[in-house]
């Protein structure tokens, strides 16, 4: 008998996650069937959008159900199998779950669940980052900008999963400038050090909005938005005429939503995209799914060529810290990409 | 000698324009030169983007320097002349000002100041309205959105200038469902029996939002904003799956700007823009000076085959008046195109 130790949601929160919004449980695994694999979770990967998940909210997928499994993106492998698309060993990427077991069978993989290529081009864990979801949502987003070569690039969680590597992308494209912006002086240093921010932008200083003027001398055309408040705002304010915001996330944002999902939000500058023939453009990366080869591909290429640094944590304390390294995104307190191991 | 009066722009108005931020004083004209005309006003326009242009914010335009006269469009007529492509008695349309006489040079007409067809081809007001700047604006805008068969459209401020002919515009285009978002039942009743929307939301009621639900059945698939604060942001709340909103003007917030050009605003439900995967596109009617005939030729022919209704408001005030007629816009009593006779 497999005992699975699942994370099920029991009431919305209100504000940050916290001790009684989620419960973890042991559950026995049910004898598969025809048509099932058993997958064991390796890595759970720790997303901004795991906590809108758990709103009542008019998202892009129905929020998780109250009782439900909390729903996360996780790279695991095949323990048991009676399918065979799915042998023992195969390595299997998409919505696991936070869990540590979990039966694939058809509807899982319309999920979708994807069974990885053996063997692995790359660490596994990049395919949970640089050449997975948060890699193709960064080369999606500057695509959508368009970004040339007479372009100011600015991205805020400039050293963040996504932001990481959206500005690396709008390098290659040639871009005139990008100016990262990130929480605390070594974040900064990072950022220009290592992944090659023309300038850093400390949100956490008094004069965030001095040093983003000074560091944007020619003004905005191209917004990576991964943040939303007040530095949206203030970037809203120095968009250029013409001027492109890919609305990617608004992280500051995700935590205020209370029980009911109504959440606080301020943006004065709006008007400024009359004013700049300015376009805000939502994506979300599912919506590319035909698009992952070729990013998966450009990426690759990048990283083979080490012509891509790329950054992850990787949590080592199981499947029951879930909760809590979710709201160390929020915290700020990690560089890149945010993943758990639960096995393997 | 010939006597003009002007307003001139004495400090930047805290809030609504009042007395004292603008002077009506009385000035010589000088003689003519070679290469200018004197042109007197006949009809000025009252447009929301005027209170823009009285602060010191990044406009599309600079802002009326102190001491200047008032920025302003209208219709006037030569009444002298020393340019053989401006002869007495030819109708001119452009930027005036707020003044009953201006001399027109060569950097006036680079403005623009066009010279109007003569015989006009329909009453000259109608070349401030439904045939000039302002329908284009609500052509260019409906058309920026790709406004099809399948899409529920609403337009706030649905009896303005350009509501009322966006409404129209997105009717010829097939939509689906047209919404307005007026004040008052009376302006509500006219958007629905001459307008044409299928329904119109009174925005002064207390239960406009739930009004405006049970308006868009099926969502919102394109928003035409003129507006706004918090009715623009319920809108951005309903927003389908790829929504385009073509943002022409937000009225509810221009007349909130201090003397520094700081002013209020707040957007709680932008990060829909993400969960739709919806477009904001700002737009300005200036920069499709090569659209003007195409668009003047669609709405000209529905006008004149009576498929276009155009509602105008002329103040018989004279140029004294302006100001307060101004303030007329934002107190959303008129129905249409608003204007002040100052002559002819």
């Amino acid at each position: 008998m497999t005992v699975n130790r699942a994370w099920r949601l029991r009431r919305r929160p209100a504000g940050e996650a916290a001790v009684g919004d989620l419960e973890l449980v042991e559950e026995e695994v049910p004898e598969l069937r025809d048509g099932q694999a058993l997958v064991r979770t390796n890595l759970l990967s720790l997303d901004p959008t795991n906590r809108i998940w758990m709103s009542d909210i008019r998202g892009y997928m129905p929020p998780v159900p109250i009782d439900a499994v909390m729903r996360g993106l996780g790279i695991g492998e095949v323990v048991e199998s009676k399918r065979d698309d799915m042998p023992v060993g195969a390595k299997v990427s998409g919505f696991l779950g936070w869990q540590d077991h979990v039966v694939a069978d058809d509807a899982l993989l319309e999920a979708p669940l994807t069974v990885l290529p053996d063997p692995l081009p790359g660490p596994e864990s990049a395919f949970l980052g640089a050449l997975g979801h948060t890699g193709v949502t960064a080369y999606i987003g500057i695509d959508l900008a368009g970004v040339g070569e007479s372009d100011t690039v600015v991205i805020s969680a400039a050293c963040g999963a996504v932001g990481s590597i959206a500005g690396q992308v709008a390098r290659q494209r040639g871009a005139k400038r990008i100016v990262g912006i990130a929480g605390g002086p070594e974040k900064c240093a990072h950022a220009v050090e290592k992944l090659g921010y023309d300038a850093c932008v400390d949100h956490r200083a008094d004069d965030w909005r001095d040093q983003l003027d000074a560091a944007t001398p020619d003004g905005i055309d191209v917004d990576f938005e991964n943040v939303g408040g007040p530095i949206m705002d203030h970037i809203l304010g120095r968009l250029n005429i013409g001027a492109r915001v890919s609305l990617c996330g608004m992280i500051a944002e995700y935590n205020t939503y209370d029980e009911g999902g109504k959440h606080s939000g301020a943006l004065s500058n709006i008007g400024q995209l009359i004013m700049q023939r300015a376009t805000i453009k939502g994506f979300l990366v599912l919506d590319f799914g035909d698009r992952f080869p070729e990013a998966i591909d450009y990426l690759g290429t990048l990283l083979a060529a080490g012509n891509l640094h790329y950054d992850e944590t990787i949590r080592d304390t199981g499947i029951e810290s879930m909760p809590t390294v979710l709201n160390e995104l929020f915290d700020g307190g990690n560089m890149g990409k945010l993943l758990v191991r639960v096995a393997g």
